[in-house]
């Protein structure tokens, strides 16, 4: 069975969840009203579940090669497909129109992710990367930087990578050793060894363009120290095209999990010439911008391998005909029932049903306010960007967290086949789990979460999503056909504030406290920001069926959110448990005892 | 890091916690007091730890190789470590004197299969299946068959495997095609096709013993026609000795996600001669005396792979020097900390430990009731038998799932060097995921747990098992010392109770809320399980302690049981609260709609 692109899910959720339609004055959405999105998005579908989803079983066979003078090769048909891409314009979905972007909405561009890491996850990095370094030069450049290198990075004729890891560091940055010294003519000479690289080399671009953390001579030991660069692999000449070969090489790859079809490169920089981006030693600062964005590229790859490895446990599930079911046969002239007669199978698939349109739901309301940070009113503008710092690491945690167990679920379903690699779920599994390591191990985003983003501008961003929450409750309380879904609301934002009261008691008397507790309060927000969508979900497909719809479709969400209230949200009572629990026993146990 | 034995927790569990000296009056005990017993785990450690152990990566890396005429070769290294376990003795070690075994208790052999199947799991599988055909034979077999049979299958001269599963029935063995045509000499001839068959070829041993399951022409459908053969590579000439080739042959093999070292076969069956073990139509409950023995050793898989993860990932986070701790410098004057200063990864790590350890014990405790199976006191052997049949599913079902998630949680602590295949924590996460799927698929084993071992015989395993804990409980009223563990049982019990009686009363009404709560009920079931445990081994640890001992290993074992009541057992709320959902829900979402 072959990826289906969730068009149907995606449009409920602008139309009915969300009603972007409620933004048609900002640039935008004025430029794409919901005709338009659900034309290109049907487009978009197309080009992912034809020509990127044949070629993700290719790629995690064959993987990248690389030769001893450099050059990496890409599976068989990534070539073509990217310049399918590039023809296409899906780089520049969501780009600005001033260097040759569509302008389009951030969630128009969001669904496009999600459908092309569905379908190749391992393909669907490289332009992920590039657009990344996109962000950082639009954020960081100078207008000469932004001219030579955005109208490239966002056609998608040169791509983009992120260099920051080394051996001795990669969560610790102030470790990093790579350095950069001046040269007479403002570039510097970049010179050391970024391990982890994706797209660090490869033959689909006909340059590639390094952001690289580097540590200009003299500067200051640890984080303080550290600038930003553009490396280009080739040089540009005078017309802005590719010139002289850098001094930047790929050293080898990475044998890995899953994603083989991305190259994953050691990248040997030998007095490489690079121009600093922004200002000397605020480089972090900036790379951070670009991680930000990244991080909830990882959550929607998280929730991408889990909606891809949900479809073909669903089809297994279907055809796959064993037993009977425990109420008496259900194909009684078959040899056996389909095994989706079984409740426990029915658990898996609703589990992962209820955590992927729910989490859906919350990284499109998360990106639209992303969105809304250009909205003329300055009260919505400053929400938004609280929005996006708060709910980024809870969203890229979680989804990724959530995505790998629902692929794991995908291959109990299919039993011994899903070990095996006929089917899929093997390669959605072992291309899952990077996610959860990868742009800040989700243990850094729960430490980020509750050390850094709660306590911003003493606490206002926690502050204004409790009361958002307390709005929704008061407002749909006379709404009856909701109240299974606003209670459970009420109840989840209760515990999760009773978990924010504990840590902001405890956290500060004993930062152990804080670290301890970190993985199960973001899980705990998790769980009442998916209680939110799940009501939400629920109100506009309540308004359907009042307003006549009698397609299932709208009461199958009333079923789903039953179902997460009902067994996967008792969860957050455990969590509140463990995190109240405090660090005492964790540090009583002796380092040499482990 | 090279993995080392837990040989210090095996002899706690047996000397401290299981006090096997007890049953110094059993035949297996007698011939084993605790000072030989530690010999020999001493000496199995070794051969694990340095035969074993460095080949694990070689097999998963090379695999086994298949050639057109049928032959099966296996990784470098595996038949010169074949013939070390041959030599050593070990594949003797539980099974009976009279066929040459070594006749030591059960917990013995388990000790030894937890090590080998850390050090290589894909090794030890070959003589793992071996005992499972032993013990078919030594259960049905005619005393002709045991004689021919068993000396070479227990010394391990020749090799032993199960075969089940066809394409069109792996669960659900009613299906099966496999067809056995009496012959005139009182042998059958068996054709059909098996797959998915683990050491179905190879070259470790000179002969291999297949057990297939067939149905003889004529016999009724479905399950009650289901007969087991022998059927061995080479026919036994007139001395016993491999003599003519018979009409089976490996067809190729699987390619999978893990356990590359292990042939997984496609067998062909051609008017193969076949001899009947047992009676006609009885093949499915012999299959079933080597299948609850298979799941018990799968359980221990799940364990032992998670706790090889657990060993790699706490070295990891002993040497990897990465940030500071929360509460300042621990290594002021290295570059930074070791990451053990994070409570998120002790958090990580003291789950495994709780687990693994609690876990074990639970898995000992259980194999030693196999023991007592030979006790004069026939109260003693019923409640032996009870036990086997009620701990089994969950053994299985709850150690492989944890193991899994250790597996995991082990890559996670890794960070990226984790998803590279430069340390071993991937292997140990693709190897360990076979375990929750082959030998019954665990949800298959929360349906037994539900559907089978709660109601049998009137649910006298479970009543006893209830009671025994509330006599621990009372017995240790006065010990205050061991107050938190005995609470947090109790309560555990109690909640265990509850969802008992919820089964027996929704469940036969409906038997969809068995199967919806069954996987719940099952974890709930282990969360019980393994707060009795903790409970057992805090009550050894004290008394070490009141005795003077001040070694820390003891007072560690009371650290990791409180991290699992605070941070473990809270999940048991969480199973409860959704076991007794039921399956409204579950069952009103359109098959369609999936």
């Amino acid at each position: 069975m072959t990826y289906q692109p969730p068009l149907r899910e995606h449009l409920f959720l602008l139309r009915d969840v969300l009603a972007v339609d409620r933004y048609a004055e900002l640039p935008a959405f004025a430029e794409a009203p919901l005709d338009v999105i659900e034309q290109i998005l049907g487009e978009a579908g197309r080009y992912c579940s034809e020509v990127l989803a044949p070629l993700n079983g290719v790629g995690d066979r064959q993987g990248c090669a690389w030769r001893s003078d450099g050059a990496v090769t890409t599976p068989a048909g990534f070539k073509e497909a990217y310049r399918a891409l590039v023809e296409g314009g899906w780089p520049a979905l969501g780009a600005a129109p001033a260097w040759g972007g569509q302008g389009l909405p951030s969630v128009v561009g969001l669904a496009f992710s999600e459908m092309s890491s569905s379908a190749n996850m391992a393909f669907s990095m490289y332009p992920g990367l590039t657009h990344g370094a996109y962000s950082a030069i639009l954020h960081g450049g100078s207008e000469a930087q932004k001219a030579l290198y955005l109208p490239a990075l966002v056609s998608g004729r040169w791509g983009g990578t992120m260099n920051l890891t080394e051996p001795q560091c990669g969560t610790d940055l102030g470790l990093l050793r790579t350095k950069a010294v001046p040269a007479a003519d403002g570039s510097y000479r970049i010179s050391g060894q970024k391990i982890w690289i994706s797209g660090g080399e490869h033959d689909l671009t006909e340059n590639i363009v390094h952001l690289v953390l580097a540590r200009i001579e003299g500067a200051p030991a640890g984080t303080r120290g550290i600038s930003l660069f553009i490396v280009p692999k080739f040089l540009p000449d005078a017309d802005g095209a590719p010139g002289a070969r850098n001094a930047v090489a790929c050293a080898g790859l990475e044998e890995k999990m899953g994603i083989h079809g991305n190259a994953t490169c050691v990248m040997a920089y030998d007095e490489a010439t690079g121009w600093l981006v922004g200002e000397e030693n605020r480089g972090l600062a900036l790379m951070f911008v670009m991680m930000n964005e990244a991080r909830l590229g990882v959550g929607l790859q998280g929730l991408a391998q889990g909606e891809a490895a949900y479809q073909a446990a669903a089809a297994f599930a279907r055809d796959r005909l064993q037993g009977r079911s425990l109420t008496g046969p259900k194909n009684a002239e078959g040899p056996a029932d389909p095994i989706l007669v079984h409740p426990d199978v029915r658990r898996m698939l609703l589990d992962a049903r209820a955590v992927l349109e729910a989490g859906r739901a919350f990284l499109f309301w998360t990106a639209l306010h992303g969105d809304l940070a250009d909205h003329p009113d300055e009260a919505v503008r400053q929400k938004a960007k609280d929005y996006m710092g708060l709910m980024t690491p809870v969203l890229k945690a979680y989804l990724t967290d959530r995505g790998f167990a629902i692929c794991s679920d995908a291959m109990q379903i299919c039993g011994g086949a899903g070990f095996t690699e006929h089917l899929p779920v093997s390669q959605y599994l072992r291309d899952s789990r990077i996610a959860l390591i990868y742009e800040g191990a989700n243990g850094v985003q729960a430490l980020d979460l509750v050390g850094r983003k709660l306590a911003a501008d003493g606490g206002r961003a926690v502050m204004s999503f409790f009361a958002e929450i307390d709005a929704f409750v008061d407002a749909q309380a006379a709404n009856e056909t909701l109240t299974p879904f606003t209670e459970a609301l009420a109840a989840a934002k209760a515990r999760l504030q009773e978990g924010t009261l504990w840590l902001m008691q405890n956290g500060l008397a004993n930062p152990d406290n804080a670290g301890a507790a970190s993985t199960d309060y973001l899980h705990l927000f998790a769980l009442t920001a998916l209680s939110y969508m799940w009501a939400l979900i629920a109100k506009a497909a309540n308004a359907r069926i009042a307003a006549g719809e009698t397609d299932p479709f709208f009461a199958n969400k009333l079923v789903a959110g039953r179902y997460f209230i009902e067994r996967i949200l008792p969860d957050a009572d455990a969590r509140l448990a463990k995190l109240t629990s405090g660090s005492a026993t964790l540090m009583a146990y002796p380092a040499e005892a482990f």
